[in-house]
């Protein structure tokens, strides 16, 4: 069963409510002999934590991860993994001690409230408890791990849509990625979305967005038909990222506009071996990876969080308006690009090892 | 591992190639005294069928499912499940023997060809061997098995966009979806789809499509967080039939642009309980059902097999071009449609029956 | 779930009831361009098929499999696995049409009459149903394909015990085990059984077994901790055969006699290598293969289905007296010896690749 | 994959090595609503801790127990599960500094040092990493929730033979069980016990045992055929105990001894439905639960940590002798005990979800 763990030979368990003492996750199957650090991790932690600027929630959480078990310093120094159950553990130090009367009982529409109540009929309110994105912090945790199982695969991730503004593709640069809040390749759509972003900010309001991963690096051969497929378990570990609505490979949604003719990617031969001339695809054909890079996005709908009252009830079913105050982000898609780095990094070392195990595909990565 | 095997409690496993003698899938899990018949699961057999417009390929297929286990004829002559695996299978009889030379050396650019290669080293290029969508005929049968565990929710699914040609959802019909060819829920629209894709399929040419499938009578509570999310597994469960490149649920990708006030679902009470005042989760909230009809779709791409050469490569490394003559879809959308609505119901039943047994859930429904 | 599957990297699904129109199973996970071919198969299904002497039942079973998918001629006429499932399907030729009048209503002492009764409130009594030993011979098939997976790797079974009547190891020869009725490895223990076994049949009796099992070739380092271990998941597989109800490894229950320094399996170097001087611990450590003989026993109660009437009730609750008239097993631990040699070799060929996925282990099987 | 995880809808993961800074459990499944506490489930580890007689290990460890996530304090001040992952951790306070040379470099015979190496080539050998049972703390803290879960059934579990030593059913008294520092139900035993651990104690010597568990309560029903056997899944828990050589169900592999007739467990009707006459199958029919107790024992070979030398080989291949000083118990089998009885509790909870999800049983537990 799947509730709170994600792939199969390479597997992580996560758990921990945003307001409880600590979360966490256990990472089990990761090779031996691959060299990891607490450093290493906190490093793409600190890329998903909260309060960077003033376009993400200000609670100020340290993220600070421990690694308890799985790993053994050598003599040389160098740590590294033994094969065994990597845990790590965050604590939470930023639960602000506040009257939850109000989430208690009301349901704030578009969060989790209502249907956790319906399955549970017991929900731990404070801060949305399990249904927090704080969540996510484990998986960026997972992903750290998961990279250096994929070492000469390049995840990286961007924010391509903030509500309904798009980056321009002819401007993209990874390298400006870094180089403003929004994790945006294109600078000048980055200038504009400071702008926008701020005017939905102070209204108190919010707005989705769309992020694009890519993994390049990936070999041909990895994922399997026709229920391991690559791109199903990757809409899979994008789906499960708290407020994604929708995930596209390659092309995605515009592929249903095309005819066969535009759709195909054609090959040719270069030098070092076949050179596809296009990817619609999107580096994945009958769920196995071609050998081009894997493209991936996911739709983030809008913080449900907003000053604006909406209406909804309470759990005795008293009709009630909600409005909610306090420390969030106006656009949850910023911070989802880690997270989607990192879950698409964890497919990908899932999928190579179980390459690995039914075909015996060999290489020198660990 | 989920490499040919679907879901947890109710699950399925499927078997066989385009040309080999047989397919067919395992179904475990399904509750006992259930009354299932192969009749029943003919007639959404039927509906995936091809050869039954000029708009599907004309392979000629019975598609005729035996029921091999799992059931047993009671006195009173009905047939019901008796908790043990049922085996189903389909024999296939429309193997046209030809020269498959062709296929055999040279990857389809589009097809599964080239990375099955990558993996396997080896490929049953019949037909397209197991990368074939005649798979997803097993995964209907499987669907109709999975309708009989929800009883009391109904499945259904219709083509919403052809190519670049949307429905009309003012005029949305569902007793319209049986009348045409297309599973169209749009009279208007079935009859302009018509001449359109008869154009399409006299160049040898092919289109796209994307498919929405809603079920309704989903009880609050079905799902989990955080990685048995139950819109994840519909987004898995899509994702994985054959040319699917996109998946959203709800209003998704839509939910990219707005503001957080247009996109909340408020709520008020209905004397018969709450009532949601629009649907834009698509009936799922922090991965499980909230009550209200939930709603998915996903687009699929055009069909790789067109009479236009495309450029591509042998196996060998030689370049040629291709092109692919015979009986072909211009739209597999369409049937898509019966598949897709297979895999809700997949997804839906493993979900009952996992809700139920970790929080006791209990219905009249087995 | 596991409910009718076993393993996990290599893994194999069975369906089938008794008296039902045929049995299977799915092969999953098996990897490409490994030589298969139904004669292969076939031949360790005759070792466990009925009616072979006087000492089996009687029922005539061809058993004769048809392989459906998953594998693919190749121009040289060599059948290969092509990483696909592969889907194997017996037929039932001798369910001789009987009144099942008393076995439909009364609970057989010892069967699982009772039992899946209260458990599905429903149940194909005819022969045993799903709970027939019947199942086992797909468990051979998949056996025959799990060899092949270890190539390099002798998995063979003996009879150690007969009733209270053991083999005298002193007197062990691998090659007499196949010339006798028991596959018993001791040619005075098999002629002293055969005139045990013959009055225990004339009497309408039956009595228990002991099987061993032995894999040699098994390099050091298949296995896992904690929750895989290869004696775990031998015992697993052991004790879910029909009718067992003991499990050892090693020394087994003798181990809890011992000293430490009796119990140590002491090592020395020799020219090629490590040596262990003695195998009590039957070729794990800590779970994981030391590179000796894996060695495991388990013990078979003896067939319930006797001559002598025992006490019993019907599913209404009316006390009876059962006795079982027709065709049966004096001995059921004698088909039991091909069936644990299957599940053996299953363990270790999916050992073997989720130790090739982690650890990158690399040989020249496959 | 199942490493370092166990169980399907009721399942648990454990992390940590021997002396690492903690080690811990994460819970999944467990159902929400049901009061659990620390106190509670530190009870269960007080029964498993070191140094709490002169027979067991001095290794001074609290084993005190935090739970950190998937509880909620209500109200009126129970702690209640809220259907979320349960993450349990216990701190390791006496990894007593010392020089691990010795055991670095040396293999002890009948540890699984050598294994590990083999599979990893890497290995944290202090203490024995990973291979320690110590993990089995983490076992004990999962188990107090598993019995929560399956409330109304009673999982009791004895040492029922030391070394060559029995205990006499005659005298068998659950309450003598924790009377005596053995779990032993016979109290005459108990005090020879005593005298002759004492004398292997002193001799720095060490001896196994075998281990009974019994569960009363289990309703009929429970288990799954062909591979979710209940007996099943006890020898697979039981095996993955360290040091576990031997599984039994019932009367185990005294049934290979026995005639059908002597074997056969009669059924009369009471006035509260079915009795059995005897329980010689321990309590599952075709690996169903029959409602009668369930009964499993297992064989625990001895402490492989003796103060007498035995030959091996360091890593580099050089014959050495090992012998080990300091901190072991001379009967691993007795803190086996709580072991088992948290595996058959954790077991029986799975089982039971997984009936109720199949079969849609009630009860009033949860």
């Amino acid at each position: 069963m799947s509730h709170n763990t994600f792939g199969h030979l390479f597997r992580f368990t996560t758990w921990g409510e945003s307001h409880g003492p600590a979360l966490g996750c256990v990472v089990d199957g990761c090779p031996p002999n691959i060299e990891v650090s607490e450093a290493e991790v906190q490093s793409f932690l600190d890329k998903r934590k909260p309060g960077q600027s003033k376009f993400t929630t200000q609670r100020r959480e340290a993220d600070a991860v421990r690694i308890l078990s799985g790993t053994m310093e050598q003599e040389d120094g160098r740590i590294l993994t033994t094969g065994t159950p990597i845990s790590m553990i965050i604590e939470n130090t930023d639960q602000r001690s506040k009257d939850y009367g109000d989430i208690k009982s009301r349901y704030r529409p578009g969060h989790a409230d209502f249907s956790y109540d319906a399955k549970y009929g017991i929900r731990d309110y404070r801060g949305g408890g399990r249904s927090s994105a704080r969540e996510t912090a484990a998986r960026v945790a997972a992903g750290a791990i998961a990279r250096k199982v994929i070492a000469g695969v390049t995840v990286r991730g961007a924010l391509v849509q903030m509500g309904p503004h798009k980056v321009d593709r002819a401007r993209w640069d990874w390298d400006e990625v870094n180089n403003n809040p929004f994790f945006c390749p294109d600078p000048v759509a980055a200038e504009e979305w400071a702008t926008y972003l701020d005017g939905v900010r102070k209204a108190g309001s919010s707005v989705g967005a769309v992020i694009e991963v890519v993994a390049e690096g990936v070999l041909a051969g990895w994922g399997a038909p026709v229920y391991g497929k690559l791109d199903q378990d990757i809409a899979s570990a994008f789906m499960s990222i708290n407020a994604v609505k929708g995930v596209e490979i390659g092309n995605g949604f515009e592929a249903a506009t095309l005819s066969g003719e535009d759709n195909a990617d054609e090959i040719r031969m270069r030098n070092d071996g076949p050179r596809f001339l296009s990817n619609k695809a999107g580096g994945v054909l009958g769920g196995i990876s071609s050998g081009q890079p894997v493209v991936a996005r996911f739709a983030v709908k809008p913080t449900s969080s907003i000053l604006t009252p909406r209406k909804s009830i309470t759990a005795e079913g008293e009709e009630v308006d909600v409005m909610t105050k306090g420390r969030h982000d106006p656009c949850v898609g910023i911070r989802a690009v880690p997270i989607g780095e990192a879950m698409m990094a964890i497919v990908l070392a899932d999928h190579m090892l179980r390459h690995r195990g039914q075909n015996g595909w060999i290489d020198n990565v660990s």
